[in-house]
């Protein structure tokens, strides 16, 4: 499958894991809404291609995203004014970062976050739902709604308590304040720091683990079950949910492939394909709609 | 606004930082029926006061609270010989602990609490749903209910886990020892442990980082938003708030200042008011009905 | 009560404390059908006899549990070819886990779990409904179903990211690599890591404070409110709860006891049981249908 082009973006594929940069590294990467539309493609062309099988999300620059591009000042998030947003009515804006976090959450790919400089705002929002964060010692964080006059968004408020408890969460977004990758290491939004040139690096090594010798459609139903499940009131939601997908997987040739390699202790060559045997009992990507 | 006074409790405000003093020292502040009406009228006079940013709860003298009020012995919790309760009938008993829990769950300001001493049963379930906790040296916790024979209360079945993760919820609740500050430290019940003159400091300059520069209407929605999306199923929930709450407050003066202050690297002033301009496209108060 | 016997478990009873050893060393207790169907007899014994207060989890040999029996090969999970599941049809198989960890779930008595070596694939998803986990230097942990071409099941998929958090869930289930008992400590899946030799006994010894001047009803109660509450929506579903449980407790003989030997400074002697004095106002054992 070709890799597609972007204006705002920058992606590379290269043995089986793709690299989204953000790529306005004059504006230090600052989200706009043809970032906000680039995104959700590449995600789409992440999802589809099967020689994909984990992507990493970093910056082009000194930062990863500085958040939304306030070169409209005042009237940066006044939608009312500056209109737009497709096909939504203006009474029902959507919020641009959410729609890239809601894509992040469907993906069928496992998503690591590089973060290599910068992330405020929309920047460090975006990020709550890729499954890993990984830092640079030059990275800052911040949750600056509350100085700005706004609140925060991309879904921020689900995904935030539940990657670092309640009340990092209610502290970061109060304050507003910019903090230090130690800080985000220490409370758990990053998984580790790195010295700059060794960031990209250990998150691709982290995501050539995931993808090897692991079957993809595994890989793509786990994701799903783990994060809608981190919202079901009772355990037998995953029971029900576990049953079927066992079922599914335990007569495919996967499992078959899995087992008898552990068995003869060889390399497993899995043979179904994300694109086109993720087993039709549950909606991968769906999600309840936007009203 | 003028400050109230009351019996159990003593209420400063000074600089935009409310401090609630639980004020039986003779008895290590134990909780009463009193204390729990007056903690009630206590919050509903911070989120009203648009003077006050922030509150912080913490005990006159070298307790925080004992726990419940023991001197009626074995009847202490035999509310149906006891009586009382207000306008609920006896059949449906409210948990007090459970209802200064709700109070503070639902507060438009930031809450911290500064934990000086001791601070078992309800004086450690009441603090769960403060935003933040730092702990004194000479601070001790305690989850005894298991060994008084009762069970825990005031929301703390749906509050401890969330803080401090499911099976330091259990061993504690379980146990019903009585641990010290470096445990709820170590264990993420408290965010900091301080030498005794240090805490309240301590405490204040957080809550004055809560109240800089930060705008007081985006605080209480941010507030709102973070403890109600705790327990959503999907971050769709969020997405559909947040949506709204960026449309609203993305044409207010709060965001214009915001905006503009931060490109002018100056002060922000932010203009709006709690007690005025919470949109109103969402109960940000509202609770299920008790039943 | 006469303790049960089993072909795949062992179980004893001393002083209150009840010990299940997974008992298949020969195969480093591999999960089979009749070791489900033996731990679900296992924890209706526990919890119907008042003589055991707190219950152990481990195993015999050198393995804790090395995952299904895969003596079927490549059929292992075939369940369509390989039939069975009693009185499901086959339309309706229930992964044998997931009953096991929703048996644990639903469990009257405290459980914590020895890891004692290799727990691996269901050696590992069925210790998440353990309220506690105590793994020896010699365990290993291995979400590693995505190698065998499966997915993370019994329930797991609810379990774990409550236990360890989202980001750690998801990257051990992508990557399905064995890990340590010391990142096993680190993030968070076991509370602490001793010497082979020192961690039966240090299992013991919490079990034994569990017991320890504890009421056992307030121990029965509470684990299930904890439990039921970490997935509901609103902490006023908790503040019903236990509004009615304070009530229910509040004028038992239990808390009479429970106040008036903390008053007097004396070991309190509780006369309640699970099997008689429950309350009756909640299904304290009771579960969403399975469909």
């Amino acid at each position: 499958m070709e890799t597609p082009s972007f204006n705002t973006l920058e992606i590379t594929v290269d043995d089986g894991i793709a690299t989204i940069y953000l790529n306005r590294p004059d504006r230090m990467n600052a989200f706009t809404r043809e970032m906000k539309d680039e995104l959700l493609a590449a995600f789409d062309y992440t999802d589809s291609d099967d020689a994909v099988r984990a992507v990493i999300v970093t910056g082009n620059g000194r930062a990863f995203c500085a958040g939304a591009d306030l070169s409209s000042g005042g009237d940066t998030f006044d939608y009312k004014k500056r209109g737009g947003e497709g096909a939504n009515p203006d009474d029902a804006h959507r919020d641009g970062g959410g729609q890239v976090a809601l894509r992040i959450h469907r993906s069928l790919k496992p998503v690591i976050g590089a973060i290599n400089g910068a992330a405020v705002g929309v920047g460090v929002t975006m990020q709550l739902p890729m499954d890993v964060r990984m830092a640079s010692e030059n990275a800052k964080f911040g949750f600056v709604f509350s100085r700005r006059g706004i609140v925060n968004e991309a879904a921020s408020s689900w995904f935030l308590s539940r990657v670092v408890g309640i009340s990092s969460a209610l502290e970061w977004c109060f304050s507003g304040r910019v903090f230090s990758a130690a800080e985000a290491k220490e409370r758990g939004l990053v998984r580790s720091v790195h010295a700059p040139d060794e960031l990209y690096p250990a998150a691709l090594a982290l995501a050539k683990e995931f993808a090897d010798q692991t079957a993809p459609v595994s890989v793509a139903m786990i994701r799903q079950m783990i994060w809608r499940m981190a919202g079901a009131e009772h355990p037998m939601e995953a029971h029900k949910l576990d049953s079927r997908a066992m079922k599914s997987r335990g007569g495919s040739a996967d499992v078959r492939e899995g087992v008898e390699s552990f068995l003869q202790k060889r390399a497993a060559v899995f043979p179904d394909k994300v694109s086109e045997d993720l087993p039709d009992f549950f909606d991968w990507q769906g999600e309840p709609p936007f009203e």
